[in-house]
């Protein structure tokens, strides 16, 4: 083979980004090598800055660089409404959608017994410590709606039933700009079961 | 926005791969740093090492951390042929095709007068020092089938042309696997015109 040993080992490196396959992680090698070092050289020390620096909030637990987030350490945010994600990811893709003023709080993922991750791997003894003390007065949990994320959600809406907190799930329907014949049974029987009245 | 700065600075870094827009970026930062945080440092360890070590062979001037690369450097290939490329993405993808056993030597491109890439620039004079002294006997011309690389290619072989050496170019018709109907006219005119007898 024509590749050195660096080369090959910086091959196999970017391999290691999701997505990216061994003709993809060639052709970005072998660009970052003849056209754009610098742009390599910031990269390698953006990720070990990153890796160094980026923990997760302690109140939210959503990754952060500082023990609380910029998100929950905002004074503007609502604190009576706690929107409750499966990963850093959807709290970003919330903030970006815009229209949420409320705090965060991050599981690790979804319950999937089979998989070893119960209630305490995922996070739930943590959103409920961090319930206590504070002025929430409405849960909106936002898990994937998936069957997982759904066993999740219905899970942890028994634990708050007794706290007399206003528990909510976020809507399903179908998407904005989806067409109704391209749009799966079951979310549109959930659109359906789920109208609201405009007149 | 919902990123702390070692975040978007990682992002920011990603999209500096080829191919990686906002979105895809994001993802793979959050991968890393969620799931895979190892490979995260593999990569930076990686690029890092890449851009220390790897500079260009000083014989066929392809990607090298020696001065003299594996390939120029190994005693079984083929010191009669000479194949002349664009880049040393295309030494890997002669190699990979395998079937070829002479030696490579690497052009900065192709000749691109508008954009101040004239002989002087793409390595033309280090071609015919390298010629000098050595025992090649044929040179194949295997720049890109373009304009500017069969431009590029007619250059060289008029410079070729007084030294006696034998000069071809790869072959031009339609790849394997292809269908007629969707190879453009110009390829199958050249297929057509460079048909081989097979009886």
């Amino acid at each position: 083979m024509a590749f050195s040993p660096l080369i090959r080992q910086m091959v196999d490196a970017l391999r290691g980004l999701p997505g990216v396959g061994p003709k993809t992680a060639q052709r970005m090698a072998l660009h970052l090598l003849e056209r754009d070092r610098p742009a390599a050289a910031h990269l390698a020390q953006a990720l070990q800055a990153a890796i160094d620096g980026v923990g997760y909030c302690t109140r939210c637990r959503t990754l952060s660089e500082t023990e609380i987030c910029s998100l929950c350490s905002d004074p503007r945010r609502d604190d009576s409404l706690l929107c409750v994600l499966q990963s850093p990811a959807d709290v970003w893709a919330v903030e970006q959608a815009g229209g949420y003023q409320g705090r965060y709080f991050v599981l690790k993922g979804h319950l999937s017994p089979l998989d070893g991750m119960g209630p305490e791997e995922i996070g739930v003894p943590a959103l409920l410590d961090c319930l206590e003390g504070r002025a929430v007065t409405e849960v909106i949990l936002a898990t994937n709606p998936t069957v997982e994320g759904e066993a999740t959600a219905h899970y942890i809406a028994g634990l708050l039933r007794p706290r007399g907190i206003k528990v909510s799930r976020i809507a399903h329907g179908v998407p904005l700009g989806g067409e109704l014949e391209y749009i799966d049974g079951g979310t549109l029987a959930h659109a359906l079961a789920g109208r609201t009245q405009i007149l």
